[in-house]
């Protein structure tokens, strides 16, 4: 079997190049561990910048996204007894962000990829990727029952944050890895019930961090923070939404609350991998980085990362052009890092951190007051936070 | 002996506001424990904001500022192999910073209070604050060998960081202390060399911060970030010169070195205590809040300070109107808590801490970035550090 572009993973960094390069007649192969059921019903990330919003519009994919995504033009920041609306779509000239669930995109890329004869295969184990530093780079996988060999130009590697393809690049002499792990975790929770309101609440209280998010009409994503070994277990409902009016109390938020279908527990870290290519190899999305979720930048760098890398793989094909193929990494990295600054900036302003002193909270809720006073700071939340335009 | 408004501290803050005061008739003494001429020669700040400035020249002790200080419109950030500008002057729309010694603006403050018949007591010895909660507080003091009271209407506590007057407001009752310790320390130096650098540089680099900054035509004052057990002796004037070399040398920034005079370790801490009034008792400057003096904020706040105070104690005199008395706190900490937060984020982000991770230098870098690529972030950095105009 020989393909153009063989694509280890079937997540929206894989998903969304293959679909770029099926339009601009590149061929690719994706394969993903996982079955499509799996992929289409686990609820993960939900937060699109513009860029993507954008991006999945421009290249047919945005259908469903226009009708049943939801559109925010503000997020509200609670502190020291209130709450304080940034306007992102003002202080942007007009960006916002789009509230649709990471597996809505998924199930649309992938129903799109089908109805293009796009080779997608789900279910797929023993994964091995071979001869990177090669001209000629190999997958081989099995797939229903049987072992197959993918012969390629080049191979993609939006394997996820449990990645095994950034494997390849040999670490110390060329791949160094960048981690940071923090001090706390979030209890996360999905819920049956309409939303809390009308744009996200990103939290600060003495308590810790919360943030009130929403997937759909019918479900909500809450979150609070807490220490890394905390027990799912332990949390019964009605604890968790004690938890939550606790902290939310003093701003005024009110929360409607629901059955709660699903209680987990995310650890926090940020982690870069550079280089994010290695010869004939190269990484996409959460297999070369990660990032806290506080500012909702996963899966909106993983977008990022394959328009880069669809637009140099098309130089190369049309021309066969290295140039932008060379400059990948430089290129992706320059967003990742301010993606990892902006994630540790909201994190760092909203979280309680174990050590924190009184002084640290006054001084967070002095930066909280500058942010939301102060037209120029809240400029810079609302530029970072709707997205940089794809480049 | 009796005046109206007693004070504690000939310092920036307690010179000022006899100044102030007098101007609008209010009679005041001010009492030091330091000699003229100690006072006089030690060599402390000397970053003056456009507020500081205005407000000298507008009370006309200006005139020496306006000839021997030199107006900077910018500040150099260091990082990441290069030198960027920061033009504050373009993005505040017209504001700088003054380079003039603190202790030049107290031998203009001292020579025109004693031009104006003020009495100024220095060289004092046993200060005794009484009565604070009546109506009649009062001061005793020994000066000249002869004990005084001094019978007042206000006492102003601004007797610097080694304060005694702030503990006279009850703590826990009444009196909350922020305190925040940083895990390091800055070495300082002063040398008879010409500046390095029209502006300053404030460097990051692997082997920790440096800033290169001036205190006249032929005296500079240059910091490199240490342990705060740095031991002076330790540091050889040479070893203290590849110092800053070795931290500067990746940015190109070239230094003029010359005959160290003064070496010193300066402690990096934040306080800010609340309220900053307690009965007929008012603290201003560092007897109430102290920041790390990256941001250059002390001698600024100290100077916010008592533009606050004579305005309030002012309305008293002329209308027995207490209200702005009564806001004091509130007015001032609003400002205190802002230069907080900027001398937090300045040193965060220029600073090794020692638990820094590479991430952590790879996450400061992309912060640098972003101050010195994007106009909004910039201006937020400009604004704060000329300072916001006097309230």
């Amino acid at each position: 079997m020989r393909t153009q572009v063989g694509i280890v993973g079937a997540g929206p960094a894989g998903l969304m190049l293959s679909h770029l390069l099926h339009l601009r007649g590149v061929e690719s192969v994706v394969i993903d561990l996982q079955t499509r059921e799996s992929i289409e019903q686990t609820i993960k990330a939900g937060i699109l910048e513009q860029g993507t919003v954008d991006l999945m519009r421009r290249t047919g994919v945005g259908d469903r996204l226009m009708r049943d995504g939801f559109v925010h033009h503000g997020i509200n920041l609670a502190f020291s007894g209130g709450l304080h609306r940034i306007n992102m779509y003002e202080l942007t000239g007009g960006r916002s962000v789009t509230v649709y669930a990471q597996h809505e995109v998924l199930i649309d890329l992938i129903a799109r990829r089908l109805a293009d004869g796009g080779d997608v295969r789900f279910g797929v184990s023993d994964t091995q990727v071979e001869d990177v530093e090669s001209e000629q780079p190999r997958i081989r996988f099995t797939h229903e029952g049987r072992q197959e060999t993918l012969e390629c130009d080049f191979v993609i590697g939006a394997d996820g944050s449990r990645t095994s393809t950034r494997f390849l690049i040999p670490e110390g002499a060329v791949r160094t890895d960048f981690f940071r792990q923090y001090p706390f975790a979030w209890f996360g929770i999905l819920a049956e019930a309409p939303p809390s309101s009308d744009e996200l609440i990103y939290a600060h209280s003495e308590r810790g961090f919360v943030l009130v998010s929403t997937r759909s009409p019918s479900v909500q994503r809450l979150y609070f923070q807490c220490d890394p070994d905390t027990v799912v277990d332990d949390w019964s409902d009605d604890r968790i939404w004690e938890e939550f009016q606790a902290r939310l109390a003093p701003s005024g938020a009110q929360l409607t609350t629901g059955r709660i279908f699903k209680k987990d527990v995310l650890q926090f870290r940020s982690f870069v991998c550079e280089p994010m290519q290695y010869g004939r190899l190269f990484l996409a999305g959460d297999a070369a980085h990660t990032v806290p979720p506080t500012g909702a930048k996963g899966l909106n760098l993983a977008m990022a990362d394959v328009h880069v890398l669809d637009r140099a793989l098309g130089a190369y094909y049309d021309t066969k052009d290295t140039g932008l193929l060379e400059s990948y990494t430089r290129t992706a990295l320059q967003r990742v890092w301010r993606a990892q600054w902006f994630s540790f900036w909201m994190t760092s302003m909203l979280h309680r951190f174990s050590d924190a002193s009184d002084f640290d909270l006054r001084r967070q809720i002095a930066e909280l007051e500058l942010v939301t006073t102060s037209p120029t700071a809240a400029k810079t939340l609302a530029d970072n936070y709707t997205g940089l335009p794809l480049t």
